[in-house]
């Protein structure tokens, strides 16, 4: 809780890539939708990324691209508090501190951890940690660090990241058993699944769920003339202009219904319905919404991308208010523990 | 290298407990050489201790209490670089930063971990890794941290400690790879056995090694009377006064010839091989060798234990100076890796 009375929730967001428009439906607009309910903290989390990506011009780009992603989306950096992890070096001391108080035993059974063994296992190697770096092994630590050191009541995610939580939680209910002298000195994270977060997946350009491992995405905020080329790739089936089709079996109209106003959905609906409207046309209609709806996303952030934007200032305000409770939090376990 | 042209070198001390005799001359006296050769920096590794340590108020005692003897000794703060470990936080960070290009087969076939597997297996344990926390098994990466942190050039172990500088080195190494592009972005440190190691050890007031799991120890800074009472109690053979003794072969004496003038030494071994002098006198020689040597260290110590003492802003000092090669060091790593 904060001053305002109201629970504080966390998300986290990793920048290893370019948003397309199944994270804005899936993941961004649910998650913008939090700072309604909550008093809502983003980070973005690109010391998670450094498990994975080696290349220092991409991380830098992506960290700085998932920000302005995110708050050309809609989050109000008034309202809510953006930040990069980097920024709040007191989540590493707390990794360190958690780590103390963590069993071997349960980082083992970590689901990245284990399927990583798992591939290991079926490509047919012997030693199962091949491949496995610490920074790997440790991600559930540090996530446990991230969520702690908010004093984070809620963390909404979905079912997929629920164990981060569920681990987070653990430690926290370790630390204060071993420390808390029956105080509870770290905050218990509970686990929300976002309303709407309905297992919702957009199809991509191969009628396959849209997914960056597919290569079948469309990027959230690719100019008018390359939208309209990737629109028009939606593979559909061969009903004639003039027959009634039905809209539930279209990518393109389960697209269209997450972004077009109700009216217009229900609308095209109708058309499809009764016949006489063409794939052609309902993908007209669709870029002519995408590029509606996602064009002034699209001109703030690139605005927010051009060297010397106020991203930068954005930033760094959201990193000293994170870092205000921070240093709370921090302090408090550094005293429990009897650190100076 | 510093500025002064003199290469760094890098003490850890763990405190985890109250310092006797043998770690003088075993530890705190080749250490304090160093001064001479090196720009020595010693740091008092209490996030270390964590990991075993769950009472906050010893790990408080401890961390200072280390501190004040090994000033007490002999470092000198206008010439050394003296630290606790908490009070630099980009040791935690850079400990993160190294977990992501440290491979977890390296940390599996870390001696401490080993040893614990190895305890569990013999107790008959089915989890192998029952009781082991990931403090423990990350302690080498903090280990690395804590050594590159200060572009170190040398750390000076013993040689059961020497697997981490390997791994410091080793890790180092990975690091320059995979983010160097070509430069050595983290210097590589070496290890170097001080010359003053002889793998020397005391006996104890039970004529074993003295160490702390023997229960044998003669604390460092004991007050006149209960010192004395230790002395006596050093175990003797039963050979009459009058008779000549072997000075090799007597605990006493070992103690004596490493705290006596070489003249005090040489005399006493005379007189001992001489025969006349009783196992009752040596001990009385020793116990005023070292309450002559040692009562200016223990009134030290116990001005420095005083609460309100400057140690509080000795330790201070030698922060702010570590963190100004951290800063710089820690900035190289960030710039390489890409975070903002």
């Amino acid at each position: 809780m904060t001053t305002s009375g109201r629970k504080v929730s966390l998300t986290g967001i990793k920048p290893t890539g370019e948003p397309h428009i199944g994270n804005y439906i899936g993941a961004i607009k649910p998650a913008l939708e939090l700072a309604e309910q909550y008093e809502a903290m983003y980070f973005i989390a690109d010391y998670h990324a450094l498990t994975t990506v080696r290349d220092p011009e991409l991380l830098r780009h992506y960290s700085r691209s998932v920000a302005a992603t995110w708050l050309a989306a809609g989050l109000d950096p008034e309202r809510i508090t953006m930040y990069l992890q980097s920024d709040v070096p007191e989540t590493f001391e707390l990794t360190w501190i958690l780590s103390c108080v963590t069993a071997k035993g349960m980082m083992n059974r970590a689901h990245a951890y284990k399927a990583a063994r798992d591939r290991n296992a079926e490509s047919g190697k012997e030693d199962l940690d091949a491949g496995v770096n610490m920074g790997t092994y440790n991600y559930p630590v540090l996530m446990a660090a991230d969520i702690l050191l908010m004093d984070s009541d809620v963390v909404p995610v979905g079912k997929d990241q629920s164990q981060h939580v569920e681990y987070a939680a653990d430690i926290a209910g370790s630390f204060n058993h071993l420390f808390g002298g029956g105080k509870p000195v770290l905050k218990i994270p509970a686990l929300v699944v976002p309303e709407a977060d309905t297992g919702k997946t957009l199809p991509g350009t191969d009628g396959r769920k849209m997914s960056k491992s597919y290569d079948n995405t469309i990027p959230l905020f690719l100019e008018s003339a390359k939208l309209k080329k990737l629109v028009r790739r939606i593979p559909t089936d061969s009903t004639p202009v003039e027959d009634p089709k039905d809209p539930d079996s279209s990518s393109v109209f389960q697209i269209l219904e997450q972004f077009a106003t109700p009216d217009v959905t229900t609308d095209v609906r109708k058309r499809l319905e009764a016949g006489g409207v063409g794939w052609g046309e309902l993908k007209n209609t669709l870029f002519e919404v995408l590029d509606e709806k996602l064009g002034p996303l699209r001109a703030r952030y690139d605005e927010l991308m051009l060297p010397g934007s106020e991203l930068t200032d954005l930033l760094a305000a959201g990193a000293d208010k994170a870092r205000v409770r921070a240093r709370e939090v921090l302090g408090r376990v550094r005293e429990a523990t009897g650190i100076q």
